[in-house]
């Protein structure tokens, strides 16, 4: 197959009509056909290159040639099912065992995110009978009917939709915009407090609790770093409850954090969760995901009698292609160069936060790194469209970004994981060179409090004029997860 | 990767510390290891071939060429998310589409039948706000939550869970062991009615039906082929109601039923599903499916103003692979093949029928057939065991077949799609064979009815040697979904 065969007018007219229009588009105004990719670069049809800051699935480089390899290889050899014994998936298994803590040793393939978090919930139900599950506010953890219910990411959308009544939300441990923030003695504790709390509501009216499910950093949330010590308090009521801890790590595991491979690991070498999802970078791209869990509870899961077969989850293709994502993760070092360039990044963004009154935070762990614009740094109020401004002008210069959370105005970086020093500079370059403009515009300046506060009040009456004439389109909102 | 790496048994040890004993394997007192596949033939780790009668997955053909050099040419150039514009995308919607009736129009590209059917049942359930749905007995539909539900085949199996409130199970239109029979002047009606029971009384709770859903022939159900005019009767009720019909086309679509492309076709012109999914043969072993379904279906969903997005779901390589199994299902005449080849099969089978006091029917449609086996054609008295001694006796002639059903006692064809003339008479040969052996070792003997009722009352006193000294292990039973 060529790399293009339709004129890009074409392919819009036929995605128009045979795409479900819920399946939403990046810049759909303008959007971009791409036809070729390789590290972390995408090229458009007319040979444009883009620098991708948000391909956190392309994970050790678009088309990687071993992991390409891999795939090709075993496809002509056997794809089958795992009713059959064969070496890929119990070798594969073994590798991805051995990243984990010990007790964490029992797989189950599966063929996406969502299908893991799905199986994760199944697996703490059956494990005492318990229905009850606390999760995340502005969580997000997949598109299949049970895990919407337990996404406020996604229900929030919803109008007039009653709320699962098993399902519980607890607030983000967001120290930066959340109930308890950087200044607060405790916030770790008080943040898990709020789950106790939930967890006593939940048992006067006679429920139990399955599960609590938590990212180990919340991604479509907003890139929230939750405070150290606090998944091993609320992992401690949870379980003297008889509930079990899930740890989504399907956006950021596979080393992206850089200290570590598994980003729950960031709580200390106190914390194990009793289960592990895994999904997006585990086959750079393939569709194969992820759940691994202790002995415990996959006999507790056994003993109902009902099988789980799931058709391709684990078949010889997608272990061939996760073997070779993990090889390659380690014979590149990438989880060392996330841990530099993200630190370089970093440092980078952490200048330009000195510099630009609309950055409000910079938060981050290798390269998952979240930049929150604001347009007043005491009041935070979020600057969405400024967030969408940025996005579209750095389309401009080629560099892919994106924007989210609750607010949609927190720029995430998770790129490819062969991310350079000179990608960070690059886009920290355009993106210093547009807030620049997007503040003398808008009569930002940094620091007198006064000034910005009068800005900010002034712009409620009357909308910049930049803006009116910005192409920034609020229904157009643009979402990576 | 070479084809084997571990020793068989090393392969095991592995696969009972590392993979969720929930997943099943073929055969567990003596796992088969596959190193390698081609067309319809299988082979272990000593070069053993197996001839595959059951792999509806590789339905081209296991490894079929034409496939595994589209997935790989494009694995090397670009595999990314369906946020970007790809011409493979939108031309294989496009002709999928070109396979359907005009009016189901619209994709949406996922990973698996489940991540299907669920997705389904969410566009039925926001079509207008209804939430009940109808689904058959002895259904299956897929392993994650909200599609246990609805798979009586999965939740009979679990003891004390309360069945979704909001689920309604009608009888199975099974003719020959069904509520009504082939004998019954009307049982297309007869079944329809049922479910127009079932709308009443939901109707009388205050209820609203959502859906009804069953796969265009029951695959894990036994192989059921519903009356022609039952789903036509079937839609015109819950149209009525405001509900949509979905036919799932995960196990028979692609066509293997030999005279149409579609299962559900074999009702007549005059019926059309208001969804489609699909699955398992889509991607001859890559992992992906597809919903289609109508603009107005399309157009309620996107009200909701919630974006669906699936990250490896429509991805270029998947819709690459999905354009080659299309091209060689055509350039290989394999919807032909399967009407010739399947109408041999069942040639061959009536005639052992004949002959076989144990064969109580033999249904099928092209290359996907069943075979009933029961004690007593008078009572149906299901001959589960007996089921099972056949399969283990067809591997050890190195035939791989399977048994399924509510019983457990129907022999299952489903063969890759390029089986030939000569697979079905070596098949068929085998079959009649043990058959043979069994009958003789019960005393079953046709077509004495006196004879056979005598035979099974006193077989209910005292099992056959046979029996006790088989290797049959009812824990040990073999499905194929």
């Amino acid at each position: 197959m060529s790399a293009e065969i339709l004129d890009k007018n074409k392919t819009i007219d036929l995605r128009k009509k045979h795409i479900g229009p819920s399946c939403k588009i990046f810049f759909s105004h303008d959007p971009i056909k791409i036809v070729q990719a390789k590290g972390q670069y995408m090229y458009d049809e007319k040979g444009q290159r883009y620098l991708d800051c948000i391909n956190n699935v392309a994970h050790v480089g678009h088309c990687h040639p071993d992991v390409v390899k891999a795939g090709a290889q075993q496809m002509e050899l056997l794809n089958t099912n795992s009713r059959f014994l064969h070496d890929n998936l119990v070798l594969y298994a073994q590798r991805l065992q051995a990243t984990l803590p010990d007790k964490l040793s029992v797989c189950y393939f599966v063929n996406s995110g969502s299908e893991a978090n799905d199986l994760a919930l199944r697996l703490a139900q059956q494990y005492r009978g318990h229905k009850d599950i606390i999760t995340l506010d502005n969580a997000y953890h997949g598109h299949v009917s049970s895990l919407i219910d337990i996404s406020p990411y996604k229900f929030h959308q919803l109008s007039g939709v009653e709320q699962n009544p098993f399902v519980h939300v607890a607030p983000s441990p967001d120290v930066y915009r959340g109930k308890y923030r950087a200044d607060h003695p405790d916030p770790a504790t008080a943040y898990a407090d709020e789950v106790k709390d939930i967890i006593d509501k939940i048992h006067k009216k006679g429920g139990k609790i399955a599960a609590f499910i938590a990212e180990s950093l919340q991604s479509c949330g907003g890139q929230v770093i939750p405070p150290v010590g606090y998944f091993q308090q609320v992992a401690e009521h949870v379980r003297k409850a008889g509930g079990i801890f899930i740890a989504d790590e399907v956006q950021v595991g596979f080393g992206r954090v850089g200290t570590h491979f598994w980003a729950f690991q960031l709580q200390g070498e106190d914390f194990v969760p009793d289960i592990v999802t895994m999904g997006k970078p585990i086959g750079n791209g393939h569709p194969m995901s992820c759940v691994v869990t202790t002995r415990e509870v996959a006999e507790a899961f056994m003993s109902s009698g009902m099988e789980y077969f799931n058709t391709f989850g684990g078949n010889p293709v997608s272990c061939a292609i996760g073997l070779a994502v993990l090889d390659v993760i380690v014979k590149e070092d990438l989880q060392g160069n996330a841990l530099r360039v993200g630190g370089h990044l970093i440092n980078l963004l952490e200048k330009q936060k000195a510099k630009h009154p609309l950055i409000g935070d910079i938060r981050g762990r290798g390269l998952f790194v979240g930049v929150e614009l604001v347009k007043d740094r005491l009041k935070l109020t979020p600057a969405t469209a400024e967030a969408q401004e940025v996005i579209y002008q750095l389309k401009k210069d080629h560099i892919l970004l994106s924007a989210d959370g609750p607010h949609r105005n927190v720029l995430k970086f998770k790129p490819p994981m062969c991310f350079t020093m000179e990608d960070a500079d690059l886009a920290v370059e355009k993106i210093d060179h547009i807030l620049t403009e997007l503040e003398d515009a808008l009569g930002l300046k940094l620091p007198n409090r006064v000034t910005i506060e009068n800005e900010c009040s002034k712009r409620k009456v009357s909308a910049p004029k930049h803006q009116a004439s910005s192409h920034i389109c609020m229904q157009d909102k643009v979402f990576f997860h």
